[in-house]
């Protein structure tokens, strides 16, 4: 029997964290292909029990607030830095020219490429004209360089990954030897988590679209970061039991029957994983705060650094 | 019973390769603790067949002369590149003025930094200093970055790793979708292997001190990366029937039975290994003479970009 797996517990988690406007969603995935069709983002319920789920809720939206009311009293110690948006018809030009007045203007900490880019633009171009001192959102190659490599340090982590790592140590979450698996291998996400849990000490395996049992190889994680974009492709049938999931997938999909004729879900079944995982971030409200959280804590670091702040 | 796992067979392979001086053996391991007494490089051997080896052995040494005749015949076409070394008590200092000379000098294409380095130099200035541009060994952090990143192409590719998977294209093992196991996460050669693996579409799972079960997660292999350093380190009890085994580890271990007093020990017990595996390479004539061609590669790609020459 189908069930659209997200129903009552994205409405619960609709009604906890009152989606007021901080939450951001943000194209961050791999490559396998989407598909946003009812059947994709609903699953079968292969638990039906009538308990309540088991799993911790994993509540990003509460960490993320925690950081921003920490960087707020630092910041308040600090004179606030200046941010600038380009017009939305630019060429590549301009936003060029723009990318390079802020990376001379010793006001702004920290400058943040909002991608997909206008189809005229090169993407390539343009991340690589921001400055490597002012990159908060980590993508620069010789930030990916850095992390990747051992005895190095990235100036900037990128948001997404820094945001699901921070959760798992606000939840004290242990990673040193734990068999992690990221679904997904995106410049963003999943390649930067992967890196990091390694950095972390966990076992990583990735999986993408040629993975061929990626089930199986799932199921032996203890710690899953889904992120694919790839609505309820991670079932409860996928999850050991007692293992962390960290959802980072959100897809806005069409349902006459919400509110605004829309939900989001992630890239995992929460109703299931929620009664298998011994910890779970729901969508929305885990890492999608989180991300702008660490953003924010990015940009300070810059004007920190650049004032020489301690 | 304990035997000495490398005894025959490597007698084997060093008349079969000669040891003729095309092979240089480098330190290019990750985490690992290393112990060269007899027992750690001595393995049991579980299978105590009469039979022969049944895997294919990976003959790097032949495909290293291929690459480097091919080679030969395209820079024959060219002007050959001019190399000249420091003198081997020069301080941090002289290095840097050489390097930065090499840097600016348009005759010399590559530049080779051989670590370790002595320890009053700073590895990481002098692996700074090297223009990116003649960086062949591919360790500039720019390069990783490149080299992590989907739609973007490093410069150099680490030559071992390059090396590990020129054997795997050369023997025309399928890569795409398998599961691959990398041993070992040093920079120079776990880290940048599971990234190029990846790029070819592998499922990677890096392996290192830190991992609970290694045997285990080995075990479910179809393509095995050691290079970690640690003689002997993977059985045949490690191996799935049929995987292919490459053997970056090399470590000369004292051995009075030996014609010099000593034997070069990899990180997989051959005698072992090779009854199960579909495909290994020996040590010596495995990975480390293809390091060189690829050093030879990358060198030769630096000056054809220099001059333009297709």
């Amino acid at each position: 029997m189908f069930t659209d797996c997200s129903s009552s517990t994205t409405s619960r988690l609709i009604h906890l964290n009152s989606l007021n406007g901080a939450f951001l969603p943000r194209p961050c995935f791999g490559q396998l292909s989407l598909r946003t069709t009812a059947s994709t983002w609903r699953c079968t319920l292969s638990i039906r029990s009538s308990s309540s789920p088991s799993a911790i809720v994993i509540n990003g939206k509460a960490e993320a607030k925690n950081i921003r009311d920490d960087i707020k009293i630092e910041v308040s110690r600090m004179k606030e830095s200046i941010g600038v948006v380009p017009a939305e018809d630019s060429s590549e030009e301009e936003v060029l020219k723009s990318v390079s007045g802020f990376n001379d203007d010793p006001s702004v900490h920290g400058i943040l490429v909002q991608l997909p880019l206008p189809s005229h633009m090169d993407e390539q171009s343009i991340l690589n004209a921001v400055s490597i001192e002012k990159d908060v959102d980590g993508f620069h190659p010789l930030n990916i360089g850095g992390l990747a490599m051992r005895g190095r340090e990235p100036l900037f982590l990128p948001c997404t990954p820094k945001g699901c790592i921070e959760l798992l140590h606000r939840y004290k979450i242990d990673i040193i030897g734990k068999r992690a698996v990221v679904l997904g291998r995106s410049n963003i996400v999943g390649m930067p988590a992967a890196l990091l849990l390694q950095r972390e000490d966990a076992t990583v395996t990735i999986i993408h679209s040629r993975t061929i049992n990626p089930e199986e190889i799932t199921r032996q994680a203890d710690i899953i970061i889904a992120a694919v974009g790839q609505p309820n492709m991670v079932r409860g049938s996928w999850i050991k039991p007692g293992a962390v999931v960290i959802d980072v997938g959100i897809k806005r999909v069409e349902d006459p029957s919400a509110a605004h004729g829309y939900r989001w879900v992630g890239d995992v079944c929460y109703e299931e994983a929620s009664k298998v995982a011994s910890a779970i971030t729901p969508v929305p409200g885990g890492v999608g705060p989180m991300t702008i959280a660490m953003l924010l804590s990015n940009t300070f670091t810059s004007a920190k650094r650049f004032h020489n702040f301690q």
